[in-house]
């Protein structure tokens, strides 16, 4: 029999927890069998939850903890100190090998503090990069790094092109994925020293397919499969995606509020274009996974959904059975030292 | 009798060149008549467009030149060696008094390069942002600065501040222009070095109004009406806005003609719609100034319309009532040499 991925779930982790995190563990076991569930969260209010469904009991499993990390608090000083917060129990499942990944809608900051300080980065790896999937207009990129770690080097973002096309390879299926950095102008003398620098490095990087600079601009149009950049400018626009997207719907819906012939047309348009707005919503792929380390961690995000959960468990089963780690090992020369638990 | 502003127009610039550039001369010269556009172009061309139009023979001067410059020419070469070209004759006719400003569509790394070198910098200005509108869900802000002069010092960034907070007030009319800098969180000890460096200068800053960090995700909720930033985040930022809304636009399109049903709605929702997406819509409010000039240099989008243009001709004659650059100086502790052929 093959053997079952064990996921760890911190169920107290984003505004929807535990609601939404329980709902999506149970509707990913009862969807797949090869897949078991390992909630760390308040006892009590977790088997509340669990309650409410029917799923094979065996796929399911719960640890207690009394501790909860907020947003508010600073990540080095509650991954230090919550030692009984479903976070760091969460985590440290993974670091002793008891589960294969961690998943959590809780602090970005304390999920990639945790996944850095106590699962560790590959031997070789110079930063983990955080890197969400993001819709385009064709499908989906990759977007390498949005995470914590800001002013990176050209060794990083190197790093990061090679990382995030075994990836895209891997995980969603692109076959040699297009790299692109993100410039502000499509010629090689353009940009900034950071750019200009990884630039020469990216074409001369065996392994990868570098299709050279990418402006803002057609990032949306799927211009590259993997967006390579340090992680302020990956912040920037991840954020600048959810907020034109957020402002623009917001318009298009009053507008159509705005007299009584636009709201029979708002009725007949409104299936239409939810599917149409499906398209751009990314949470069917899971969530944004802390790439070189040791163990998968992966960041949900803070309102995710059951369905963003349910995802983001399969995407973890899809990284142990594609052995993404061992790929990106191989890939980057790093001596086959055992992983967290392995 | 007032004096007219006199506005120097490439007409060569741009792809709806010279079409639309001139139509949008003759519509702002027959809409105010405290104005004289000075067009430089081929003069050919230029009559055969003109002749189109009704308008007051004397509040339109022509200048033939011979030569244009392309956007695929290095700027700096193109700057130096096109003499007789419509973007040279036309800063030039700035630099030495003929005229109050210089408006063009063509290319953006030629005009930032011709307004720096062929204008040149207030003293004491230490780099010339490219500042353009954005809009947002309540009104417009100014992002500065998206221009070609990356990996920006943290002095240069209060510089922005302070004259972006300037232009806001007399041009667009904010009292008390809220400034903030574009951050990936709203910490202060969030940020790159060089967020961390600038953001104590900008609270130490006296006379703008600095609330603190954005995040991109706030931009288009209209959080600030000054958003300082180096310019290769600011390029992103722009960039963005422009590919995101016009990939969702072009999917909420497609998703209303997928059916007939949502056919016959996209047609009562479709006056609605375009009302709102008006909104969404900066045009109205001009072109980009390069600010910190000692005259002054617009650029209007490659893509101009006739309305772009006319809005971009007022917004040189209120730059000139308001006296931007004389405040600029003045609050810049910035002695009052005489400015380009004052």
């Amino acid at each position: 029999m093959k053997k079952k991925t064990v996921v760890a779930l911190d169920a107290m982790g984003g505004d929807n927890a535990p609601l939404e995190i329980v709902k999506g563990a149970v509707e990913a076991v009862n969807e797949r069998d090869d897949i078991i569930v390992h909630l760390f969260g308040d006892e009590e209010q977790v088997r509340n939850e669990l309650k409410k469904y029917t799923y094979p009991r065996d796929q399911i499993r719960l640890t207690h903890t009394g501790e909860v990390i907020s947003v508010e608090e600073s990540p080095a000083v509650a991954i230090k100190k919550k030692k009984d917060s479903s976070m760091v129990a969460g985590i440290l499942s993974v670091k002793n090998g008891d589960c294969d990944a961690f998943i959590s809608g809780g602090s970005s900051g304390a999920v990639l503090v945790g996944g850095q300080v106590l699962v560790g980065k590959e031997k070789g790896i110079k930063r983990a990069p955080l890197a969400p999937i993001i819709p385009n207009e064709k499908g989906v990129s990759l977007l390498i790094d949005c995470g914590a770690n800001v002013d990176a080097k050209p060794e990083h973002l190197v790093q990061f092109a090679q990382m995030g096309s075994i990836y895209m390879k891997n995980i969603i299926g692109v076959e040699n994925p297009r790299v692109g950095i993100v410039n502000i102008g499509a010629e090689e003398t353009k940009g900034n020293a950071l750019v200009k620098e990884t630039f020469p490095l990216l074409k001369a990087c065996p392994g990868i397919n570098f299709i050279g600079s990418v402006e803002a601009r057609d990032i949306t149009k799927g211009i590259a499969d993997v967006i390579v950049t340090e992680a302020f400018v990956g912040n920037v626009v991840l954020k600048m995606m959810e907020g034109v997207a957020s402002t623009l719907i917001s318009l298009i819906k009053e507008g159509m509020m705005s007299s009584t012939r636009s709201k029979i047309g708002a009725l007949l348009v409104k299936p239409a274009l939810k599917d149409t707005l499906k398209l751009f919503d990314a949470t069917e792929y899971g969530g944004a996974p802390l790439l070189g380390l040791k163990g998968l961690v992966v960041k949900i995000h803070g309102n995710a959904t059951s369905k963003e959960t349910k995802h983001a468990i399969f995407q973890c089963v899809t990284f142990k059975e594609q052995k993404v780690n061992e790929k990106i090992r191989e890939h980057l020369g790093i001596p086959a030292a055992p992983a967290a638990g392995e």
